[in-house]
């Protein structure tokens, strides 16, 4: 049969993110190519825990069709969060629950684009979200970083020359370069957007996860409630239970509503409904600092590592949150030569290619910490830097 | 600020069947709106028994990131049981997981449809697959049924004068008027589509629901290994697990899966677990067949009291499976005015109007069964009845 596909799937590409994590699956690989968190972080006893409890006390309502807005407890116990961490004024109907917070681009892309329509993003971007938007066929408007977060020049110049339906960006520990905005430009960046009308898009994967355990505040704190901000359970309680969320202003949320029913209905109840009891049972502000202490660990292991086994001429930031380091290659290195080669010696690293909307970013990579233990990270930085030297020696 | 959504969100509706649901929790309310499995089948105690399993031998696992296709056991067992009771040739490289059945109709419109592309679809048809392919912009192509299948006569028609991506149907106990397709039919259809390579999209959400409990070949069968077929747990098992499956030929599977990466990066890993260690648990053909034996129970009992009540120029299916009896209201009473007049007495029903992708069916009701015991069907029914003859009855 001559299936006639449609534009917007034949011009989407694989995920090669989701394409090298079956490969890793094979346990002799170390690999940094994911972003998973570290399993002995996921509390597996307090979940069974919640789910039992849950099951025995209420099973068949927790097990029945269910809102498609979520549970209202969960989405009050994350509106009351944004109140007091952010000084954000939002309640439970500005919160939907969501099948992960990958699952909120694709709602957001239903509710913004039609064909053809910009969307301003980071550059490196976060690659999940360019794919998800590509479903809608939408153009890439690329504002590249710097330490502070978003070029305002650039962004001035993109704003002032075209029509973008809304911006996305990661400011904590963005995906994949680890900056965190300051807090100047997240205040400049919001006046600058709104001067223009053009929604903020906030995905705050990693806004739990920073080493000093600050809280900081969203770009769409400096909107006037006008931001759509997205969460996530998964780098804090599970991320195989795809628990994320969307928050939005009441106008947003009812078109965001009306994508998520035509999407599936509702989220997973009977997670809902574990996670919530999760919630009211453990401390998860304990259990969130735990994770930033392992982390904040395995990130130094890493960077001494590559201190001492790197030549001077790779760079490659600090993390101070996150789960991720970001390296520049020195000229004439290709991060998908490094790639090809660290896997023949069973160590996975990303090239940091996918991420450029625009293409580029060749000598790019990122490196996973969050998934190692500490003889892995050493072992794995050392075969990363001897095949980046046998690279170089390499007759070309 | 001044959001400019876009028109695929801006021309779809809020889903009259989830809006009613919310007015139905009310328990004082006798609710034939909905299409909820009856809890009492529900099998909570077992379900909790898989999950402690799961949490317990496997927790870490279970509840980390997993592959976008799902777990291979249960995508296997799905394998195994189109390969035994259908005689399909398909394996678990066929499957994917999803967001329960209704996120198959979103992935499937994702690789099929651009703006204004066009879908064949039964009149009435599912409410549910007409929202989903409408955020694709789609165009419909209504094909009426006759009491064994789409009128083959006006498949030709249209499939001669319109160019159509796909076909969208459920040949067993069809939503909303529960005609099961002939055998006959089944094939001749099949044949015509092939010959004009058009895809079928088979959604079989109640061929487990025949209350003989004789399995129906799909039509799919009948169209070498082309066909799309969808399923779900949500009758079953539980609706709030959110457990559906996709089934289509490996090249299609391969466009699916970049659409399911995008949309959420895979199905509830954790749920995916708990169903599969629950299918290798129990019975789950004694459990179907118990479901079965209820729900034909529920069904006598509502066509018996409608027997009695109804005057004679109401006209209702007799169910042999599934979960609705459909109504044809004699002339002159709209089901809108139906409906609301029964909400005033704390009875809901659904207007048919929303099952016609290009309007009208505004004499016919869809009247659900499962949800409800032979008191509330009883009382519910007997409510109706007097509504319709106040509503004849009153002057105009």
């Amino acid at each position: 049969m001559n299936h006639r596909y449609s534009e917007r799937i034949c011009s989407t590409q694989k995920s090669f993110i989701r394409e090298i994590l079956k490969v890793t699956a094979n346990p002799e690989i170390i690999s940094f190519a994911g972003g998973l968190p570290n399993p002995n972080l996921i509390d597996d006893e307090g979940i069974q825990k919640a789910a039992a409890a849950v099951l025995k006390e209420d099973g068949k309502t927790a097990l029945q069709y269910s809102t498609t807005e979520g549970h209202p407890p969960l989405r009050e116990w994350i509106a009351e969060r944004y109140r007091i961490r952010y000084g954000l004024t939002v309640d439970a109907d500005n919160i939907l629950i969501t099948n992960g917070s990958q699952q909120c681009l694709d709602l957001v892309g239903k509710v913004y684009l039609d064909k053809g329509d910009a969307v301003i993003v980071e550059d490196p971007g976060y690659l999940g979200a360019i794919q998800s938007f590509s479903m809608f066929q939408a153009t890439y408007l690329p504002v590249p970083l710097d330490e502070e977060g978003p070029d305002l020049d650039c962004l001035t110049g993109v704003l002032e020359t075209s029509s973008a339906k809304f911006m996305y960006g990661i400011p904590n520990s963005q995906n994949p370069s680890g900056i965190t905005y300051s807090e100047n430009r997240r205040r400049d960046l919001a006046s600058e957007l709104c001067e223009h009308e053009i929604p903020f898009l906030e995905d705050d994967a990693y806004g739990e996860l920073q080493f000093d355990g600050v809280a900081r505040k969203p770009v769409s704190a400096y909107m006037d409630g006008e931001g759509i901000l997205t969460g996530s359970f998964s780098k804090i309680f599970s991320p195989g239970m795809r628990m994320g969320w969307v928050c939005a202003p009441d106008a947003v949320m009812e078109k965001i509503l009306i994508a998520k029913q035509a999407s599936d209905l509702h989220s997973n109840y009977l997670s809902q409904r574990i996670l919530a009891k999760y919630l009211e049972e453990n401390d998860i502000d304990a259990h969130i600092a735990g994770i930033n202490k392992e982390y904040r660990k395995r990130a130094e292991w890493m960077v001494s590592k590559m201190d001492k086994c790197f030549p001077d001429d790779v760079h490659y930031t600090r993390p101070t949150g996150g789960m991720f380091v970001w390296l520049t290659l020195p000229e004439g290195v290709s991060s998908g030569e490094l790639f090809e080669a660290a896997l023949k010696r069973n160590v996975a690293i990303l090239p940091g290619t996918p991420f450029y909307a625009d293409g580029g970013g060749n000598s790019t990579v990122r490196v996973n910490f969050s998934n190692s233990d500490k003889e892995e990270i050493e072992a794995g930085i050392e075969i990363v830097a001897d095949v980046l030297d046998e690279i170089r020696n390499s007759p070309q």
